[in-house]
């Protein structure tokens, strides 16, 4: 199987289980519990709090466990907006369905990208009044792959909180980036990025489905979402992920240690791609940035084609794409990613999201455009 | 070593284990996905979805994969609560802190609990007024180890949801019980119950920590918690943790499987405790009723003594057991669950907590019994 859905689904690095392994049916205690056995558990648990930290380059008091991107994504959005009841949001018009729809609860504008699917800091810095307290934009784009310029909209926020400071107003301003299809390839470290907050998610990272962090920078007062026991300093109860905790940090490092390989590894195979495309595929379109975009992401228009029917034909082939976020397969509304960033629901029903992985190969990448090639012939 | 913290951590069996692995590395698939490997994958989530709902005697669709216990609590809660600004809750004063944290949130009252940690039915009554909307009372208590009289605090509130009906007032009345510590020994049909919502935690009932259930009636009126891509009906978003689903289900038709046998077993070797207590500690109390009582839990106050104490003298010797809750281990508070019950603080501080589980022999019982002789000697 030619598999290109990276973006929606990683395996787990066989390292990963190995190192999650002693936690399921020997080291299983309690880490809250006080004996000794359990303590060892905890240790475990902090040693990976820790190696999540310095690939961060934080703190590991900054980092909270959570169950997956979605959850960190809604805690960070969630554990802010809900102490400020009057302020608001602004989050970029591309970001995943799981900071737009918490976003959604409270006041909540949208920036716009521009064509090429890049968030405009400009209209960004607009948006933002003396009521923001939250700006939440996304490091790269999980449908077209684009990357944002983080640091410059992190620098606009600092402008605006010095502007702030001189004003008087002592509302706080966060800026929170999602960053789970970044970290297989980019540059994760917080203070160089400037941001307050950052989720992450195991899934995507070749780690246990279900595993995530949130980076909360000690500056950010955050309150729970979900509460009970305590744990991960009270920002998220619940008996802790022992072997998921375990598995993320490893997935983390892994994929964070071979990232400069594999990312010219697969920028390499992208360009061939995307003149295999040009030549073989006459009047298709790539969507989003070239120039700022994830290694791993294709992503094209065949004008007029039906890309429920293509994905069909393709699977039946042994070709596994997907249509645009694997969250929104399953209903009939158009990428509200490709709506932002202006093509038509004609165009964007006929586009397609290859992501490639660790195992992709140059002939996966031939056999995709000559299989397509047949079919839209 | 003599394991006695089964509430707080069971290990993973290794039935759930070999059934989980497929899901890490070969059937990884995002369930979401339209592909035919992912649609065997979603299938597979949905055998285990379906798996739950038969030991429930539930629909598969009124079955919600969570990531644990605290989370399921939060979401029962929260998602009834978030709907009815003006609305109450009412939960027994001895509910785990993963219902009493998000309740306390709301207008929320508890409902008390007799010398024997048994919830009083007529105070519970009493504190349902015509704005109550929920009420939340555990079908065994987490510390010790009472069962509670969930039908008949279900039959209490049919009977004032008739009331409720010839009075014309049309707020919901739904009865939430989280079941952590009930699943390995009780029976979990929800109709015969008569509960609307029930908790369910993987992690004690020997399947993978921070997998969970929350059964929601299709009568009921849920709001999620946790939003983005609209998995689990849009109730529980984030890419779903298939191995931890299909872990869950599997452990919970093994420990179902075998309640009977494992209750008998349990019984006998707490009723020989009881009485090995009774010879060898004088003065020793077995805090709960005996009655009403989950089998695997031991609970004793030894008048005088230092629990903190005690408990690293019996780690020392290699016997793990537990002051309280896991959670609340590292904090200094007495338990509220012992004041409920109207146990002084000093003789809160005195007293155990053993959970027996499906490795505890008898020699186990007789090596703490002789153990904490010599230590209170």
């Amino acid at each position: 199987m030619v598999y290109l859905d990276h973006a929606a689904a990683t395996p787990l690095d066989p390292e990963v289980l190995a190192a999650m392994q002693p936690f399921f049916t020997e080291q299983f205690y309690n880490p809250s519990a006080n004996y000794m056995a359990a303590q060892k558990t905890k240790q475990a648990l902090e040693q990976a709090r820790a190696d999540v930290a310095a690939v961060l380059g934080a703190r590991p008091s900054e980092i909270i466990f959570t169950a997956g991107g979605t959850e960190s994504d809604n805690l960070a959005i969630v554990g802010i907006m809900q102490q400020y009841p009057d302020a608001n949001v602004v989050a970029s018009a591309i970001e995943h369905d799981a900071v737009l729809a918490p976003a959604g609860q409270y006041n909540c504008s949208a920036a716009l990208v521009n064509e090429q699917g890049i968030v405009d800091i400009a209209d960004l810095v607009s948006k933002i009044d003396d009521r923001t307290v939250l700006v939440s934009v996304m490091y790269a784009n999980n449908e077209v792959g684009t990357v944002q310029p983080i640091r410059r909209v992190a620098q606009s926020i600092e402008k605006i909180r010095g502007e702030r400071r001189a004003a008087g107003n002592k509302l706080p301003l966060y800026l929170h980036t999602d960053s789970c299809q970044a970290a297989n390839y980019l540059d994760l470290h917080v203070s160089r990025l400037g941001v307050d907050m950052m989720t992450l998610n195991g899934g995507k990272i070749y780690g246990p489905k279900q595993s995530g962090v949130l980076f909360v920078s000690h500056r950010v007062q955050l309150q729970p979402m979900i509460r009970g026991g305590g744990q991960e300093r009270n920002l998220r109860s619940g008996t802790e992920n022992v072997p998921g905790a375990i598995g993320f940090a490893k997935a983390l490092q892994l994929v964070q240690a071979k990232r400069h390989d594999e990312a010219a590894r697969l920028s390499a195979l992208q360009a061939g791609a995307f003149k295999l495309i040009a030549e073989k595929l006459p009047g298709a379109v790539i969507n989003g940035s070239r120039k700022h975009r994830l290694p791993n992401n294709i992503h094209i228009t065949l004008p007029g084609q039906d890309n429920e029917r293509l994905l069909v034909e393709l699977d039946e082939r042994g070709i596994v794409a997907a249509a645009g976020s694997a969250c929104s397969a399953s209903n009939e509304e158009p990428s509200h990613v490709l709506r932002a960033m202006g093509l038509s629901d004609t165009d964007a029903q006929a586009s397609l999201r290859l992501t490639m992985g660790q195992k992709t190969t140059e002939q996966d990448l031939q056999t995709l455009v000559a299989t397509l090639a047949s079919l839209v012939a």
